[in-house]
């Protein structure tokens, strides 16, 4: 892992107000010194917020210079003041920066409902682009100016070299609730130094996000904000075959960065949910297809039971292959086979004798849960993560007020 | 609200054992004087256990004269001695009573992936046999021997009267977790001593679980043995006029009040759920089709920062319309109107003014608490019912071993 922003890339994260701490930042702001491809995805929420709606609108580009970003109010359900917030936001990053107002990107996360608190916001983005930087406590302060309820900043940077140059993919995001499939108040700014054209970077990116993002789940609540952005500047240098893509064996070594970063971030927000102790992980094998796996994996990763068991540490395997069963795809409930945490504990449709105590014991004494169920009923996998529920998670959010 | 036994039936509920407390039945026994029409609704799990496959080859019937239900053990995942142990217990039935084989269903609720302990079970049945009543602590008991983590026992009866004549509609359910629509862990049966033919009882059944128990949710966990049952044996008498089916308004009256006792049995479930403090009724209305309302009631219904904010007694409007928006259901997020306990929160795409304090305190002060989202896209609408989530639900579920 380097942690560090890749060439041409800086930030800042500054405490404007929004949330009470003053020791907390609330607004950080990103810059590249050139333009960058940029490329988005969005909540599938049919009520997102308006900076989802600004950013859709201006994705894909290649002509990004920066993204800001604040947390503790998400600046959504808030109408068409809402609207008008969030090009004011962009507007004041275009001013400090000397950019185009069409140069900024927006992203909120916090409260829903409630309408930003503008001079703030004005007063935190001209204290952040007045302090820009390339060093690594910027690139801390940045994360920290997105975190919510989360109790560690999410960063993970990988290199990757092609063609005798080192290239530098560094992301950061922030997530511990709301979580869902589909993206749910999950935030992720993906930032590399590498050449990459506009349709290149889409794709990757999509096809990263249906595999890592949007494959994780705290609560399955799917949420107004989400998104994912990647910004490729080019700024390492690098002779791109056709346009600014990288092509070939080149291209794979960025997208096999992109996905280790992407994987990375994600398992960190579910390692990270609210009041959980455990991070599980649902492997679904024998698939028909890849969708029907997600599916399966979504549905077990989603049951109250199954996550309050893990909590107990009781190896309930009756709650996990009932809650498969009724997970919408059709297989063979006598084919069907469960691993928990390496031991087999269901085989074919029947329990098999195991020693309950080992499996309790090793899932009482591992952060870490894994789950592996086999249907038999072709060749397709997934992999999915979540977290048990605990009494901490309800007391978190019953308390947690509009 | 009449309860007793419709005429021609008797029933018994004894403690076989198979529950540790010795105050607690576990076996009950269902008979009718004559052969009774019988339909079932059940379970849309893969996983389903023993007892539902055994009754749906027996149902739809015009021959059943017998119901035997225990409780503690689920015979679900059990394997081929599982479908062994379900025809063993209607043939000691069959013993018991002097019926054929064909004539008796059989429920199970508990553990999932334990053998019954047959034993006990024949034991209990005998037992229960020999002490049959149609009196009103004979009904009690028979619902006892149905419940697991109930805290109270469910029993509805209604009566109807049609030609001059007096009919008696008695349901009994068990359910407090494990609930998710599409049943789970959700027992009922109801029974009737009017002459209902075989199809309008099936079309009546079908159509009022759909509206009733398929739209109650406590974890949203569709179980293994979820079963409704409807019996009529016609003992009040009249004369059908096709069949054995009572036609037109007749018929309708017959209907309406088993519509009242399926929904006051289904109401009562989600009202005992394990550790809820509120009964959340989720109406949903202005969709184009009752199918949207329903996906938009059961997403609510089962996020989970909906269920932890009504515990919380927090009118969090952004989770309830943010859950709506990731229903899957196409709607205007600008046209969305929210009332919660009567009070305008959210109207027509934008919060309103409120009172929250007033709001939250009619929260904590009402065990019921009453949402009605209006998305003003067309005429349908529905009723689903929930629980909200508590710490208590968690330490219930994390502490409920295998």
């Amino acid at each position: 892992m380097t942690l560090k922003f890749p060439t041409g890339f800086r930030g800042n994260g500054v405490h404007a107000g929004i949330k009470s701490d003053p020791g907390k930042p609330d607004v950080s702001l990103i810059l590249s010194d050139r333009e960058a491809v940029a490329v988005g995805v969005y909540t599938q929420n049919l009520v997102c917020a308006a900076p989802v709606t600004f950013d859709r609108a201006l994705t894909p580009s290649e002509s990004i210079r920066s993204v800001v970003i604040n947390s503790g109010i998400a600046n959504a359900c808030t109408g068409s003041q809402g609207d008008d917030d969030v090009r004011q936001m962009a507007q004041w990053v275009a001013e400090a920066c000397k950019l185009d107002e069409r140069q900024t990107l927006v992203l909120s996360t916090g409260l829903i409902g409630s309408h930003l608190p503008m001079e703030k916001i004005k007063t935190g983005i001209d204290a952040a682009a007045a302090n820009l930087s390339s060093d690594e406590a910027a690139l801390d302060r940045t994360v920290r100016g997105m975190m919510t309820t989360d109790t560690v900043p999410k960063i993970r940077g990988r290199e990757f070299q092609t063609g005798g140059i080192h290239y530098q993919v560094t992301g950061l995001a922030k997530g511990a609730a709301m979580i869902g499939p589909n993206m749910a108040t999950m935030l992720a700014v993906v930032m590399t130094d590498a050449p990459i054209g506009l349709r290149a970077a889409q794709t990757a990116l999509q096809e990263t996000v249906a595999e890592t993002f949007n494959c994780i789940s705290v609560d399955g609540h799917t949420s107004t904000n989400d998104t994912v952005l990647l910004l490729a500047n080019g700024a390492a240098g690098g002779q791109p075959t056709q346009g600014r893509t990288l092509e070939g064996r080149p291209l794979d070594a960025f997208r096999a960065t992109l996905y280790e970063v992407c994987e990375d971030l994600a398992q960190s927000i579910p390692a990270d949910g609210e009041g959980a102790t455990h991070l599980v992980t649902v492997e679904i094998h024998g698939c028909r297809t890849r969708a029907e796996a997600v599916k399966v994996g979504k549905t077990i990763a989603d049951s109250l039971l199954v996550k309050t068991a893990i909590a107990g540490a009781d190896p309930n395997w009756g709650r996990i292959v009932s809650a498969a069963g009724y997970a919408g795809v059709p297989f063979n409930p006598q084919k069907v086979s469960l691993h928990i945490n390496g031991m087999l504990v269901y085989e074919r449709g029947a329990p098999v004798a195991f020693d309950a105590e080992e499996v309790s014991k090793s899932m009482a004494e591992n952060r870490e849960t894994s789950l592996l169920l086999i249907l038999d009923e072709g060749s397709a996998a997934a992999r999915f993560w979540t977290t048990d529920l605990t009494t901490e998670y309800v007391r978190l959010n019953a308390e947690y007020t509009t």
